[in-house]
């Protein structure tokens, strides 16, 4: 059977591959480290897309568009962001292709070169601020609260469908403030905005914190991030919010006056999240038999399949269904009725099953005389039969537990693999026998920090927001340290 | 004053560039073509881009989304494509990007060459159809309806905001067909849709014909097309629908088996429509005052600006005014209560008419004796005082008379530049004095087209559908013809 997929025990990696391609979500493409996201999976990030752009917009910010290509000179006009974005990425170098004078198809035409590259834009800090430049001059002209939907391009080495690909799709949000405070408030508020649509919508437990130094954002002052534990044990960063400082603001001279006409550098933010949201939901939630999504974001919700004999079965089942689906549309629950007669009721349940289809319906003959249906969950695949009387508000009932079960699944999961860790053996057994996150002590430096990842691959993905501060010493070096922070091997 | 613009009447080219800029939509960038689009203009692009979204889901249509990239040899595949696309196109040609030794930034690195350069997608024919050669094998799997919202690439020489941009924002419809019937229905399909789109929501009266064949879609059997006409009598080309046959399946051997198990290629259609729709938008319909919107895509419908002297004044105005508002959203009408106290009440009406906000409402302390308010419509700068009881109900239908208002206007103008013409002569004269459509026999012949163009710069903007046949001789040759076609001069 074409469908079935290797399991996670198997191998996790293999299993994540096999249900991002069986369940539709995305193909490989022609073009190296590029996806196609196929019509299943981009519907799911339209339904992620559409939620997220109404809580931006609900916290006061609207969308543009900023041009595709940054000039080269551009990236090194401050200082960290350079060395963070200008190694790896694409370069536009010539505008025209020729036909070849020796008859070989098309190639690049050597007259046609760029006197400054272009670089695809691997974030768009650099563009952005040189354009705040021009709409920026008083107090009055802030804040600038803009976001943008974009593809970007970093070309990474090694790529895995949605979790580091080529080019990917993302929102980054831009904001331009007249003090720290302001900017900071922004920074937190929209942290607290990807955790919000990660925990309630996507139905992921994150946990929100502040990068240590060397995990910051190539040009912040400081990168707030939603951690959150995948079913291996290994942990994704699933959003960033970054306090920028006036370090873009200075980069491209962008100063205004205040009240009292006195000049001064903006101050910035700025904060992703990306279609990389797509693999930490395969991840975390879906099984052995294909993808599990939560109702709230699945692009189908329900799916009613008759099972049949013949044709006068068939138009006895159409009738009772015609008025269910009235009912589901009218409480906005997002409905197909499945009765293409080219594939059997079994190969259909299969199939939903693969794409995470959070309840299934099927409803025979005798469900007809029994005046009931038989209902399957995705999550906990129970069965059960319901009664047709105000199956609509059932339904509407049941995705709600489902939803509500996904997250505390995960919740339970995450919180039973966070694991205090005060000796350097146990942190290296731990890592490798149990992962998830390690909480322990740490000095605080960089070098600790660096050897540690060397050792065993873990990085320190976050300081808790609210830390509870605790004397103790660094897990490696025997160090002080004033607090916990949380260790792990990451995607 | 900053806000004047150009007259239309003074340079009509200015007058376009200044209500771009003045009203908020877009600002030039750093790089060379490509434009910024700000906040207000793409909130209108947002409008737009969800209503055709909704009408093209309405018909069937998936979103999906394929690499930015396009490998070169792909362009080569299709021969008349290749031709038209592959010219003037942006190339990446290395991946990395390194320190200078010399201490001078940052430089290519010559030895992150790529073996295959890649081109930004001007159009994605090629590498859609080379995915869509995995996903079709039998009928079964067609028809395939995928449309992509993206941004593309052209590097045109010479660029004008939003009506001819390096980089622009557009959607690409897709489909592959069992049968040459059935892809033709689907062209036409969206040409209808395009062209519902264009008259209903845009206010934008077009004509739905076919392109001759020099100005077909480079690949296409037959380009459809809608044809509006700008205030300066230019034709403006707002969106395309081709038919595709099989030359795509072919180059890349696309085939499917039929019911009947024989092999056979696929049919294709591809349709897009772009961001130039502002401007078409911009130019059908503003005037020396600025951007005139039709209420059902402008961001912002309703504008109240109150009328005070003192906070007391002010207070009783908010009261009244939050009522309004309450009724205004209700019935769905996308309101704004401007109190901001920085502005006086005539810059505000300035700065609402420039930005072609529908309808103003100011309310001052008069009006509050008087159970009345004073209402500017944007279409017709008439101002009236209506009843303040009601006011919701009375604006709803205020809106719909405006946008019906807008399109009858445009209507009009473009049936009065519709000239029949049956002499050279008369035809140059008409061309240079009045402009608009020019109705007249053509021999059929692309060399007639070609002296034609180089002659008048005018080329053949479509043969209308239904287009009744008469016989006549060719405007400039005297040979026999069937039947008329219309000539402009176009953007």
């Amino acid at each position: 059977m074409s469908k079935e997929i290797t399991s996670r025990e198997t191998d996790y990696s293999q299993w994540y591959n096999d249900i991002v391609l069986k369940a539709g979500l995305a193909d490989y493409s022609a073009v190296r480290g590029c996806m196609v996201i196929k019509p299943y999976g981009f519907a799911l990030w339209e339904n992620m897309r559409d939620q997220l752009d109404k809580m931006f917009k609900e916290t006061g910010h609207q969308n543009a568009y900023f041009p595709l290509f940054i000039p080269k000179s551009f990236l090194s006009k401050e200082a960290a962001h350079v060395e963070g974005f200008a190694k790896e990425c694409a370069v536009v170098t010539h505008y025209r292709l020729k036909n070849d004078e020796a008859g070989k198809g098309i190639v690049v035409d050597p007259e046609a070169k760029l006197e400054e590259e272009l670089i695809i834009r691997p974030t768009s800090e650099t563009i952005i601020w040189n354009t705040y430049k021009t709409w920026i001059q008083s107090y009055r002209d802030l804040p600038v609260l803009v976001n943008q939907w974009a593809n970007v391009v970093r070309w990474e080495m090694r790529t895995r469908l949605f979790l580091r690909t080529t080019e990917f799709l993302w929102q980054e949000g831009h904001t331009a403030h007249a003090t720290a405070q302001e900017a900071i408030d922004e920074t937190v508020q929209m942290l607290n905005v990807y955790a919000a649509f990660a925990e309630e919508w996507m139905a992921l437990p994150v946990i929100k914190g502040v990068k240590s130094e060397s995990e910051r954002f190539a040009g912040a002052v400081d990168t707030y991030c939603i951690e959150a534990l995948m079913q291996d044990g290994k942990a994704l960063q699933a959003g960033t919010s970054h306090f920028l400082g006036q370090n873009f603001a200075k980069a491209f001279d962008v100063k205004f006056s205040d009240k009292q006409n006195k000049l001064d550098y903006v101050w910035a933010t700025s904060w992703g999240v990306s279609t990389r949201l797509i693999g930490a939901l395969v991840m975390a939630h879906s099984d052995d038999d294909g993808l599990v999504l939560p109702p709230k974001i699945a692009p189908l919700q329900v799916v009613i399949v008759p099972v049949y004999k013949d044709e006068t079965q068939k138009k006895m089942i159409d009738e009772k269904v015609k008025i269910f689906m009235n009912d589901f549309k009218s409480l906005g629950i997002k409905v197909k009725y499945d009765d293409d007669d080219s594939n059997r009721p079994g190969w259909k349940f299969a199939e939903y099953e693969m794409k995470g289809v959070p309840v299934r319906i099927a409803i025979g003959t005798r469900d007809l005389q029994n005046n009931t249906v038989e209902v399957a969950r995705r999550d906990t695949k129970e069965k059960k039969f319901f009664s047709m009387d105000g199956l609509a508000n059932t339904i509407v009932q049941l995705l709600h537990d489902i939803q509500e079960n996904i997250y505390n699944k995960a919740k339970i999961f995450r919180e039973s693999n966070i694991h205090k860790v005060d000796d350097w053996s146990e942190f290296e057994k731990t890592l490798d026998t149990k992962g998830g996150f390690i909480s322990a002590h740490w000095d605080g430096t960089a070098a600790t920090e660096e050897k540690i990842k060397e050792l065993t691959k873990a990085t320190i993905r976050c300081i808790p927001l609210n830390n509870p501060q605790e004397e103790g010493k660094c897990i490696l070096t025997g160090k002080p340290s004033k607090e916990r922070v949380l260790f792990a091997r990451a995607y």
